[in-house]
């Protein structure tokens, strides 16, 4: 499958490597839902993937929401009676609450300790807070530096704007033979975090430089979107509302770089094809892997399948949000993230793609009896034996080609891969024993975008 | 929810209080399926609730079945040969075969043998029997008590008649918005056994109770049958046959006093909105409630989910019937109940009903994407922590509120309390996001009686 | 139920010494998929029933396939430098590759040594190998044998003829009073080998053999086949395309004779009735019984579940081919297989049949409420004990009879064989509570084909 051969032309080392870099790179920026940190991040990602950078002025009405001011940060610190600074935000850029209007006051500990954040439960972990709604300032330390202030005055400085000016995002668009779109979206607002979200961004570049080189080739069209969480994705989907009816399938990409087991969380639909195929492709990568019912809690895919919207967009993460205890803190570092963990995410991605771009129906051109494989060469010659998995997929794929089921169907039920199903149907199909079958379901067809429209238009 | 605050305002102790206390009242009656003994216990259920006394006559026929005579029984005993009364009804009307003929005569114990019930295996206990079909007579004893008996001549007393005169019944309905009933049944023509019956007319009499004060507000009408068991159920459906067309969802109540965990067993259909309803109301109470499926055996859900009623009618029970020991024996006494465990089954017909009075679909109006909880206060205000179960029941009610999924359904997939999801909704509706759906399945609509009818019709 | 009683007239320990005789008898013959030992074999089994023996012509084109020449051995043996057979076809037919082409040659062990076929793993063991359709030639024997073969020549000699000739099949036929068909297909084509497949077609004689007792009274027709197989299945497919439309159930016998728990392999429809009735049978029979999902490999149930036929046939087994090391080795011998087990699988196919034949849909005349079983005998008189089986099977009856459910729907529902749900169904029709209902699914109705036929022209 294409996509498969594409990134072993490049292979696990090497993609690691580059990932990791990349991460790497991006790491230090001070990134927020607006401002010059996730601008300057968007032109690095244009560095490797032909990115549309977009500007919509706060103000910007977009569905119940409003684009809010743009942040900028330029200093911040916490300094005691000796003028030094105990909390200081050129240190980590975690240490000042995220979206903290500007401040510089002198006050005693009890007025300003409303305003600290910490883990008492990891006292050496530096919290990862934000206010982006709620004109609030604040600074997040950890639970040991926290205890140690003595009392007395501090001075407190914020030096950050809040005002008009523009929220940014990436979107990345390659056109395949179908107009239906394939949707791969990462949130690029976290500032040091490794794991959420510079994980889910460097794979999503990745991915989208793998598909650049073979974009003629492709089945779906693809739109890969840089953006921040939330107001990213209301402010996308307020501005590209007729997409909902090309977008076919999608992955929000994140938490993709620490060595867990792969999970899967389900769109809303809970049976949509890439359902479907994210689960098939993770329970062949490994028995640990879980896929998880949808909820209307966690990122992006929140907006995506938000009742009007409903589409078939699941997300794929190593560790889940929320569930350990690096997330949102300042464990959530380089240290956090793997190179071969970044380089099997990229893989998963890649493998569950090469099922959307395969998965036909085909029909059985002998449907009585089975045909003679024998004298074709697709069987084994001394009866008596078992029978490999590859003539096994054979079977398989003759047996169940009556034009309903798909190579997933296929593929799921007889608990073989996608690959080697897909292996098989070719062989079949160049012996002239398969057809492909174009219908409803093919995704090029008018009436399976009827069908999606009418799903999505119920409001 | 109005039916629990109602609740909440007598509470869990004065509720076991009341309970207990009005079992105990009625517990030395010797009812039976006829006569002044279930007569008795009508007027005093009469006391508590506006109960209407029905009497049908002997003789009457109630579809494949007719109403016995009525059985009253003064006196019987069984007198050693020294006049001592080694088998006394004075003592406990469990010792007579219930509905036994009259017999007044003097015969050996070989001759009298086969009229004596016992249970070797629990040597202390009387069994309670019946013979109300074929004209029998008979005593129950202990088993201790039967293999003591010399031989010898013994005179047998059984003073009762069997005559033509009435079964009687109780039936006490609540008229709510809608004409469409919840049924609530239990028998009432148990001699002194405390579980079964005493604990189902109790809970039965209190929620009624706690019902008459809330009437008007009330989504269904509500109808309350306390009735003998089968012959009572078959004589109320045949003379009320048109009312199968506005039972929606009913309740069977039994053993609801002993403190096994809680047991419901499913109507016929498995899947009416009752089934599901109790199902999430006993899971949220205890991980112990089982939930049992449909058998044609057991209490008067036999009758109301017989093939030509097919009601959504389950029945709810702590013990089942038939699988503890003490059941229909002497064991079953005021000692086997508890207070607290009559005011906690009480409670679960009160969250059950709850669920199928507010269990309504809305429709979310800002479907695409999701409302801004923020600024309307229905969110946490600081970033970057988990949140808490009641804005999670948000998301969830917007989510699924796509005017198909109702907030049981929404309950069930969110694995949160219906109460939390009902507040939720609300609180939304409140927030003008959320619009009430009208429709097929909600209950008053007249489609939902034609498919209700149409079902019930097929013979 | 009439198989069943017809099986119990025979009693299961002379049906295991018919079974266990008849296949020792069959036991010595040199069989193959074409040739005098399947013929010998066919006449053997038109002793005990009326099977017609069908000649199909080498080189007739039976759908993508071509009945192969015909192949007969007489003779074949490696024999040492001194003269003496050191593989001796007349000790074992298992020795030479079936279909070998014939040979006869001096050469060193070296050229020798491709030709032959041993199982290391278990030394004793002669392997059973085949070559129909790769004109090839070849020796089997035990590893233990290979390895002591000194170097040097060897004469080898394979006496056999590979010609224009026919292939047998025998067919036997019983006119029910539908002329719906039940199938009962086994391959009869191995050679010494006990469990695949003289077990299997023992086992089908005999169940045709008691059939034939039976027709007029028969509600199917039956059809047994006596087949090599898949060149077997696939000639009498193309021979009889019209019966596919006639097939309403059918199963592939084989493997019945070792003493493992029962398997059976559903169909590819996977929800067929015969699929229903026997994983109902098998589950009533034993706790560790089996049922296997469909897959396209296994024995002619490939044939008659490709797509074009989609035929409710599965597979009737004890051990599972391939499965257990015995399997294609001189270790499947007649120690391998005992009476007792073939009894019990006639038995089990008996079962299976009873269900199909009985299971029917019937209508409770009187479904409001239950009838008063009592006054017609079918109940217990004194209340208060648990009820019999017996009574409960009638409540489940009349409880299902609404002319939707079967009886396999209710037995499967009760947990109570079908058996007691069938007597309970008898009994009640006599008392004139039930009555049958023709329809769609019964097998007689023109409408019940139509269905059928549409599925299998799909192509």
């Amino acid at each position: 499958m294409k996509l498969s051969k594409q990134f072993d032309r490049v292979g696990m080392a090497a993609a690691g490597r580059d990932l990791y870099q990349f991460a790497a790179e991006l790491y230090p920026i001070c990134r927020s839902i607006t401002g010059h940190g996730i601008r300057q991040t968007l032109r690095m990602i244009q560095q490797h993937i032909p990115l549309k950078i977009f500007e919509v002025a706060s103000g910007t009405s977009v569905f119940d929401w409003t684009v809010p001011k743009e942040w900028n940060i330029k200093d911040a610190y916490i300094k005691d009676r000796s003028g030094r600074r105990v909390v200081d935000f050129q240190k980590s850029n975690l240490h000042v609450l995220n979206y903290s209007v500007p401040i510089h006051a002198t006050m005693p500990l009890g007025e300003l300790r409303p305003h600290l954040f910490s883990i008492p439960e990891h006292p050496d972990w530096i919290p990862y807070r934000t206010s982006y709604y709620k004109e609030e300032w604040g600074f997040c330390l950890s639970h040991s530096q926290l205890v140690a202030l003595p009392d007395g005055d501090y001075e407190v400085s914020i030096d950050s704007t809040l005002a008009d000016g523009s929220l940014s995002y990436g979107e990345c668009f390659f056109a395949g033979q179908s107009s239906d779109e394939i949707l791969i979206s990462c949130h690029v607002c976290h500032p040091s975090l490794a794991n959420d979200n510079l994980s889910g961004l460097t794979v999503a570049t990745a991915l989208a430089k793998l598909l650049a080189e073979l974009t003629s080739d492709l089945r779906y069209s693809y739109r890969f979107l840089f953006i921040p969480g939330t107001i990213g994705a209301i402010t996308w989907l307020a501005r590209n509302q007729d997409a909902r009816t090309r977008i076919r399938h999608g992955l929000v990409l994140t938490c993709l770089g620490d060595p867990a087991p792969f999970h899967y969380k389900k769109s809303r639909r809970g049976d949509a094809e890439i359902d479907r195929a994210a689960a098939h492709v993770l329970s062949h990568l490994s028995e640990r892997a879980e896929v998880l019912d949808f909820s209307p809690y966690g990122y992006d895919e929140r907006q995506y399948c938000s009742p009007g919207f409903n589409l078939g967009v699941g997300c794929l993460m190593r560790s889940v949000w929320g569930s350990f205890p690096e997330y949102h803190t300042s464990a959530d570092n380089m240290s956090f993230i793997e190179p071969k963990c970044l380089a099997e995410s990229l893989r998963a991605c890649v493998m569950v793609l090469d099922v959307l771009e395969n998965d036909r129906r085909y029909r059985n051109l002998l449907p009585f009896c089975e045909p003679q494989l024998g004298r074709r060469g697709l069987y084994r010659s001394t009866g008596g034996d078992s029978i490999a998995d590859e003539v096994n997929a054979r079977l398989w794929v003759l047996n169940f080609s009556d034009g309903e089921n798909s190579l997933l169907d296929i593929a799921e039920r007889s608990r073989l891969s996608f690959a080697m199903i897909f292996e098989a149907a070719q062989l079949l199909r160049e012996n002239g024993l398969l057809e492909l079958v174009l219908g409803a379901n093919d995704g090029e067809e008018v009436a399976a975008k009827g069908v999606h429209r009418s799903t999505a238009s119920d409001f």
